[in-house]
């Protein structure tokens, strides 16, 4: 079930740098694609990602300016890299890989059901010479009873890596840590 | 010891998301900070990466435009959010942390002994109102012997991840996989 949490929480579920999936709606039609070169860029809420004009979707979201990354757990891995070699101009991918859409609150992208995280997006600029999207985003939304609570990283050469020991190191970062994380 | 490899594989280091050590040398004087805002941006060798005017650091980046980024282990994380949590101004933190500066090929700003892969780069670019460093890598030198070969992920809260369990999907990307890697 997904819980509406902090703004400031979207730094959690992206500074790890965790593959993610971004819809798109795009007049009808949900489209879904999967992005591992997204970055944090503070801590008010705002997000960069990337990726190259091979995404349909990409253009998307340039277009309708609004989008939703979603934050799957490593146990989706093979869904998530299908979702990444198939092109939505061909497939819809929503059908394709059995992924339910939900209906978000702020941008007529879809949620998916069933991640970690959804971060409802809107395009606030776009850095032409690099392709950078600067997101804002508006609203975070957080499974709160996942079965699998550890998100998944891309290592760029189609291997990847779950979550494993975690470290706590909040006492001595006490004095560097964001309000309210 | 550290071995040469091709600059395309930096993407496999930062595509990733680990918390990274960025040196600088300003002047005589060496320094690092702890980094995990970054972004791959293409496959060609080119990352993103921002961070705060809190960083005495990243003025060094900026004035010298010479960096390297360095990918440290899961087994040094409390050096990694100790050098996070003190500044260059006040602290040599080579000495403090007791880290061996080894001299780079192409940049003033020194490799540290004993991580698992060392990016030289230089700053090809600052997108001013975002404050992101645009780097270009310059030499990627790699660990052929590491004891921890897991990286760390930072989450943003005070808490990080070391990798985990690992997928191989290099079969099922086989067509979208950058040439060699």
């Amino acid at each position: 079930m997904y819980k509406d949490a902090a703004l400031e929480r979207a730094l959690i579920w992206i500074e790890p740098g965790p593959v993610v999936l971004v819809t798109t709606r795009d007049g009808l039609k949900n489209n879904v694609m999967t992005v591992s070169w997204t970055m944090a860029i503070d801590f008010n809420g705002h997000i960069a990602l990337t990726t190259g004009p091979w995404n349909h979707s990409f253009a998307a979201l340039l277009r309708t300016k609004q989008c939703v990354v979603c934050v799957p757990s490593a146990s989706l891995a093979q869904t998530v890299v299908g979702i990444g070699t198939v092109s939505g101009a061909q497939v819809d991918k929503f059908k394709h890989f059995g992924l339910t859409a939900i209906q978000a609150k702020y941008v007529c992208a879809p949620l998916i059901d069933g991640m970690l995280a959804c971060l409802e997006c809107c395009l606030e600029d776009f850095i032409e010479p690099y392709g950078f999207a600067i997101l804002k985003v508006l609203r975070v939304v957080e499974n709160d009873s996942p079965k699998d609570a550890r998100v998944l990283h891309a290592r760029g050469d189609g291997t990847f890596c779950a979550d494993g020991e975690r470290f706590d190191f909040r006492d001595l970062m006490a004095q560097k840590l964001p309000p309210g994380l």
